[in-house]
C-alpha cells in the first residue's frame, strides 16, 4: 500500500490528532508525547483480527470503535489517564466505503475517550488492526494484578456475559427479545472502557483487570498475580436485563462466568470501602489460589473467539 | 489463540523485557516506562505482513531481527534513544520452531539496540507482526523533517540500494558474485538501525528520514515537509562493492535511487559542517519544490514490495 499509504492517513485520520499531551502527531518519523514531571507512561497493545475478534462482515464503523475502546479498557485496567494512541491497519484494499466509516468509528471513540491518533502504519494485507494506546500514571500509583490479599473482597462494575450474549445473537445462536437485540450487540460491538472508574479506584483498589477473556479467566489472573484464592457468588454476579430474559438462567449464567469481550473491570478493595458506584461484590479473597465458583462451570458454552 | 497466549509469552519472551526506564514489563495490562523529567517519548509504529514485505518462507529469525531493526530505524531518524518495543504478534499458529527461531532474532535485536521487550499482543491469524518502539528525546531537540533551508547540503548515511540487491537476490532476479550473495541477503533482512548517527545528529541536522521507500521518495517528504527543493547528484550515490559488480551499472544507481529498505539515514546539514563519519554527500538543498536527479529514473526497476 506504500503508493496510498500518505493519502489515506492524510484523509481520513489525520484530523483526530489533537491531544494536551501531543507535541508532534501523525506525519513524521515518530510522533513526540509530553509527560508532566510526576508522572509515568503506561501502554498496552491489543490486535483484532477479522473472522477471530470479529465477524467478516462487521461494520467497519463497529470494528473502528471497538478497537479504540478495547485497547482504552487496558488504561482503566490500570488507573491511568488517556493520553493517546497508534492505529496499524493492515487492509485487503483501499476501500472507500471502509475507510470512511472505519474511521467515523475511530473517531467516535477517539473522542469519547479522549485518545487523539497520535501516529500509526497502513499494510496491504488480510485485516487486521493493532491499537497501541498511550495513558499517564502517578509516579507511585497503579492498578497492579497483584496487591489481593485475603478478607478483602470482590467486585465488577457493570454487568457481566452480556458481550457473549450479544455474540451469540450475532451468531445466530440466541434470538433475544426484539427491545434487547440492539442492546447485547453493542455490548460486543461498542463496549465501554471504564477509564473514569479506574482512574477513582487508584489508590484505592489493591488489584484490578478488565474482562477480556471471561470472569474466572481474568480473576484467575488476579489470583496467580496476587497469590490468593478468588471465591465467586454466582448469586451476585450482576446480569442485565437482557440477560436475565434468556429463557435458560444457566446459559445466561455461564456467559457471565466464562464469556468474554465485557470489558469491564474486575478488582478487590479492603474490606471496610463501599461499594463503588455502578459496582457489584461478587466474592471474597481468600488464602490459596486459583477461582472457586459455587455452581459447575460448563467451559464448552462459554466464550470462544471466532 | 486465548489458551497458549500467555504460555507463548511467557516461554519466549519475558526474558527480553530488562531496561532502565522500565518500571513493568510484560505480564499486567499495560507497561509502565518511567521517562527522567527533562526527556519527552518518541514513538512509532511498523507492520510487517508476510508475502508483501517479507517472503512468505523467510527465516523466522530473520523476521524477527528485521521487525525490531525496522521499528528501530524510526527512532533513528527522530535522533530518539531507544527505551523499548511492544510486539504484536499475529500467527497462524503456536508453532515451536517458528516461535524459537523468531524470539531469537528478536532477542538478538532487542539486545543489539537496547530495546527490552516490554508488553504486546499474541493472536491467531495470518502472519503479520506490529512493532511500537519507545524512545527519549531531550525536551528542545529532534530530527524532524521539516528543518531543511536552502544553501545546505543533502547526506546519505551507508551505501544504498543494498537491500533491493538483496531483494533482487531473494526473487531470483539477480545473481551477485558469490563473495556478495550473503552481504545483500543481509543488508535486506538485517537492515542497521542508525541510532547512534541519529543521536550524534540531533542538534546539528536541520532534517532526517529514514530511508524505508527508498532515497527519492523519503527525500521527497523533506523536500515536501521542509518547502524546499533537493538536487541529488547521481554520481555522489554510494555504492557497495556488491552493488559495483552489477553488470548493468544503470541497474545499481536505480536500486540506489528508488530501491527501499535500506534503512539509512537521509538528512541535511548547513554548510558548513563537516560530513559526518560514515555518511555521503550526495546533493544539494535549494529553494523550490520536490527532489530532482540528473539521470533518468525508471521506476519500473524501482522497490516494490512484493
Amino acid at each position: 500500500m506504500a503508493v496510498t499509504e500518505f493519502s489515506i492517513i492524510s484523509r481520513y485520520f489525520s484530523s483526530l490528532g489533537r491531544g494536551e499531551a501531543v507535541e508532534l502527531g501523525v506525519g513524521d518519523d515518530c510522533a513526540i508525547l509530553h509527560l508532566a514531571d510526576d508522572q509515568r507512561l503506561a501502554t498496552s497493545m491489543d490486535t483484532l483480527v477479522a473472522g477471530v475478534h470479529f465477524p467478516d462482515d462487521a461494520f467497519p464503523e463497529d470494528i473502528g470503535y471497538r478497537a479504540v475502546a478495547v485497547a482504552a479498557s487496558d488504561l482503566a485496567a490500570m488507573g491511568a489517564s488517556p493520553l493517546g494512541i497508534t492505529v496499524a491497519l493492515t487492509l485487503p484494499g483501499a476501500d472507500e466505503f471502509w475507510l470512511t466509516t472505519f474511521s467515523e468509528g475511530l473517531a467516535l471513540a477517539v473522542s469519547e475517550y479522549s485518545l487523539p491518533l497520535i501516529g500509526g502504519d497502513t499494510t496491504k494485507g488480510p485485516l487486521t488492526i493493532t491499537v497501541q494506546v498511550f495513558g499517564s500514571l502517578p509516579s507511585k500509583l497503579a492498578l497492579l494484578r497483584s496487591g489481593a490479599a485475603a478478607g478483602e473482597k470482590l467486585y465488577v462494575s457493570g454487568t457481566l456475559g452480556d458481550a457473549a450474549g450479544g455474540l451469540a445473537f450475532i451468531q445466530e445462536k440466541w434470538q433475544p427479545e426484539p427491545e434487547y437485540a440492539d442492546y447485547v450487540m453493542n455490548r460486543f460491538y461498542r463496549p465501554t472502557a471504564r477509564l473514569q472508574l479506574g482512574s477513582a479506584l487508584l489508590g484505592k483498589a489493591t488489584s484490578a483487570i478488565d474482562i477480556s477473556d471471561g470472569l474466572l479467566a481474568d480473576a484467575g489472573h488476579i489470583a496467580a498475580a496476587s497469590g490468593v484464592r478468588l471465591t465467586i457468588q454466582s448469586a451476585c454476579l450482576p446480569l442485565s436485563a437482557a440477560l436475565k430474559s434468556h429463557p435458560d438462567e444457566n446459559q445466561a449464567r455461564q456467559w457471565a462466568l466464562c464469556g468474554g469481550d465485557d470489558y469491564e473491570l474486575c478488582f478487590t478493595l479492603p474490606a471496610h470501602f463501599p461499594v463503588p458506584e455502578g459496582c457489584t461484590y461478587i466474592g471474597e479473597v481468600c488464602a490459596g489460589e486459583g477461582v472457586d465458583c459455587d455452581v459447575p462451570v460448563d467451559t464448552a458454552s462459554g466464550y470462544r473467539h471466532f
